[in-house]
């Protein structure tokens, strides 16, 4: 095991660093241990990823995390998502405040048993383009998954980056090889195809997927009921039969789950009998298997 | 200005390299010469950006170049979207074999005025997840725009990779500052904050913005005609407002869109009268008023 400084993240064999923080007189944990201890006390890290963004990667995380947390479990929700952290909005906590240490940030308490930590609460305000460079985005991830004080849970859900560059790589790397992972998916073609590179991937880095999910998975029009698949539908399924990996289920493409993003209520909280609500539920099934 | 070896893209004060090619030697123009005769040929670079992937910004960036080029004007299609390059399936182009080159690559042709360019032809089958360093990734987009022979165009329609990190940041730095920007986003809220940081990287990049593309607004039953707004609408509009930049137009969502680029024919090709190839041709007016 590495050890490294907490101070300013660079590591060496001595436990020390090059700009000559020591740990022995500041009493700082090395990196990896802190990381180790902070792991160790979550029994399920699930990181729900895609090659494509904007197939509902937030809404499905943040679904997944409320229908864990409605089943009882302790459950984090931790969105790394540098370029488009949804999930202040999709929860209505756009102005949560997490309490920051100069070692550790404390994850914001969305209900009894669902804490969440977000880079959205870290970015000064809504107009600002952070031109993340590829270093600084690798280290700022690393640290954000590390720093967070999540306690004892019973499952992580992390809203991973799109695609399969640094930032998926950052976020596994992290978590390590015992995190398992959702692939969220819409049904056309031209989202398959970058989702089809999502497995190979989980598979390269040897995180094992428990299932792709099918987002926007047909339309159901709520004046005359007649089912439309403006997406396509099924491509979700094909591909999990297609790589050997399961398919979780599909999600329908539902303005209320437009809806209760944007005004940032929870669609499971307030909709436990709509099909997209049961939809949601069946898809945690298997999760909440791991036990 | 720099010069810099071909050969190995690194740069040196005598026009050499590190690695000893030598341009006297081996007739290569230095990197920033060609570059600067590559773009001197093409009258109107735009780019389609967007802050969130999976809006539509290839399919948008397919049917303006494909408006442009009906208009008779002579067009490039570049796509430099590292993880999801979608441009051969929506052209039905997945097979086609780029002319390469050492030093150059031939952009293939679609049709008599339309040539095309995508990282997709260059890689290698379908499954593969390229992980993609940062660095590599700059290098790679550098590259790419720099060594495609478009000759004399009228439009340079370039997809760019979503966000407003490292990838956009290359595409408008190898572009210039006389490249002009055409912003996709769809309606809802939780498109609109990531697409508001577009606009300020833009204006911080001295890039000017044509304007918002607002796509799938809103959904017509093609059983009852109800208008459903099912990603809400008018975002994109209001965003542009807020942001003082021009709105160029909304496109319904349409399932023809889909199969259309599923399948890889043109929309605008074969269904010139329908409303959402008539939005099209609305939104490419400014573009065609460019002269």
């Amino acid at each position: 095991m590495s050890n490294g400084c907490k101070s300013c993240s660079s590591a060496s064999a001595g436990g020390g660093c090059s700009s000559g923080h020591d740990p022995k007189t500041c009493g700082e944990k090395p990196v990896d241990e802190k990381m180790a201890q902070t792991l160790g006390r979550i029994k399920h890290k699930i990181v729900v990823l895609s090659g494509k963004g904007g197939v509902g990667k937030s809404t499905v995380s943040a679904n997944i995390a409320m229908a864990l947390a409605l089943a009882g479990k302790k459950v984090g929700l931790l969105d790394v998502d540098i370029h488009g952290p949804s999930i202040p909005r999709l929860l209505s906590l756009q102005d949560a405040k997490p309490h920051i240490e100069p070692d550790h940030m404390e994850p914001v308490p969305y209900s009894q048993n669902l804490w969440v930590m977000s880079l959205g609460f870290l970015i000064p305000d809504k107009e600002t383009a952070v031109i993340w460079r590829g270093p600084m985005k690798l280290g700022l991830i690393k640290q954000f998954v590390r720093d967070v004080t999540w306690g004892d849970l019973d499952y992580l859900i992390t809203d991973c980056p799109p695609g399969t560059g640094d930032e998926p790589l950052a976020v596994l790397q992290t978590l390590g090889k015992e995190a398992k992972t959702v692939i969220v998916t819409t049904p056309q073609g031209v989202a398959v195809d970058d989702v089809r590179r999502s497995v190979t991937f989980c598979n390269q880095m040897g995180n094992s997927i428990l299932g792709i999910v099918e987002n926007m998975s047909g339309f159901v029009c709520p004046n005359c009921s007649a089912v439309h698949d403006i997406f396509n539908s099924g491509g979700g399924e094909a591909l999990a039969k297609e790589m050997g990996v399961n398919f979780l289920g599909r999600i329908p493409m539902d303005p209320e789950v437009v809806r209760s993003g944007d005004e940032g209520f929870a669609l499971l909280k307030v909709q436990s009998e709509s099909p997209t609500a049961q939809a949601f539920k069946k898809i945690v099934e298997p999760l909440l298997a791991l036990g």
